[in-house]
């Protein structure tokens, strides 16, 4: 056995534990807490094996699944943007691919370029996989939202068209999805949950 | 679209983000807290993805990463039994399987009974790929508990027999892991982390 080889993916392994630290800014159903990027990235990759017959591209799930446990890995040194943060947003491509160069880059070489390759995927959004990762990413936090009466929408003073912009990617990605978050949307006004 | 169907799936993945409630035994790496069982299946799945070359047998890992994202989702009514609480075990399997009821009972037929297929095939072990998996969810508190000076063996007074007699079921799905946890329960025991 390759113990060297060994100890670089038990580096890798430990490192990620720090994922369940850092906060996202939606909180619990139960309204509790935050969450944070590990256990959001377990929630997704459910939810990618469960609503899979809804992506507008046949999909290989599995990729999926892998791609959705990865995509957040380097908030472990960059930490979450807010995705209604444009300040943030200026030099969040530079410190997430210098993050994904030291985190990735733990791994032996060959693990390496396969979590990298799939990290950039769903960044791009260039393949079927990642299309419908990245819907399932930004409708998440729409049933989180929703299912707290708006609770960080109403902290950060979020309106209507900044929630239907950030739900865009679904139209690429999902039809039936991107249907359901319209509505959803309308809902949240009606209710007051989000700024018209 | 059947949207009988599709609330079928949303009501069970809303009711799933109660596992980031479910607190375990194991710290985070940085002592700070428990970590809870959502975030467990998490780093499992992805260290599942990173490991597979030490099963013994050879394991469809997509299948392994599906198995381990699901396979606690029963503590959200049944709580964490901790592994080493003999009276918690005298009704364990009685209320886990209550609880598999209810919770995959959620969700549409067809997919509820593929999810409990998988959930009873780690229970039982009686694939290679729950083998596997079972393997690596006796490994990751070991690690936890290494790396964190033996904080919740020290909390609880567990002792080496206790501990080995808990890895065993690494002799069946990993030979190169059962050797590393023998290394490391014996580092363990000398550096004053687990009682002999």
């Amino acid at each position: 056995m390759d113990t060297h080889r060994l100890d670089r993916q038990l580096a890798f392994i430990l490192e990620i534990d720090g994922l369940k630290e850092v906060a996202r800014q939606s909180y619990l159903l139960s309204g509790k807490r935050r969450e944070n990027t590990a256990e959001h990235s377990w929630h997704l990759a459910v939810m990618a094996s469960v609503l899979t017959e809804y992506a507008d591209a046949p999909v290989d799930v599995g990729r999926v699944i892998r791609m959705v446990l990865i995509h957040d890995i380097v908030e472990i040194d960059a930490g979450d943007t807010y995705c209604y943060d444009a300040y943030g947003h200026l030099d969040k491509a530079e410190r997430e691919k210098r993050a994904a160069d030291r985190i990735f880059g733990l791994l032996p070489q060959d693990q390496e370029i396969q979590m990298r390759t799939l990290w950039e995927e769903f960044e791009t959004g260039n393949s079927p996989e990642a299309r419908w990762a990245r819907s399932l990413d930004r409708f998440m936090p729409l049933l989180h939202n929703f299912h707290t009466g708006g609770k960080s929408w109403r902290e950060h003073d979020i309106t209507r068209p900044q929630v239907r912009e950030r739900m865009r990617p679904l139209q690429g990605g999902s039809e039936a999805l991107w249907k359901l978050a319209e509505s959803i949307i309308d809902q949240a006004v009606e209710r007051g949950y989000l700024a018209p």
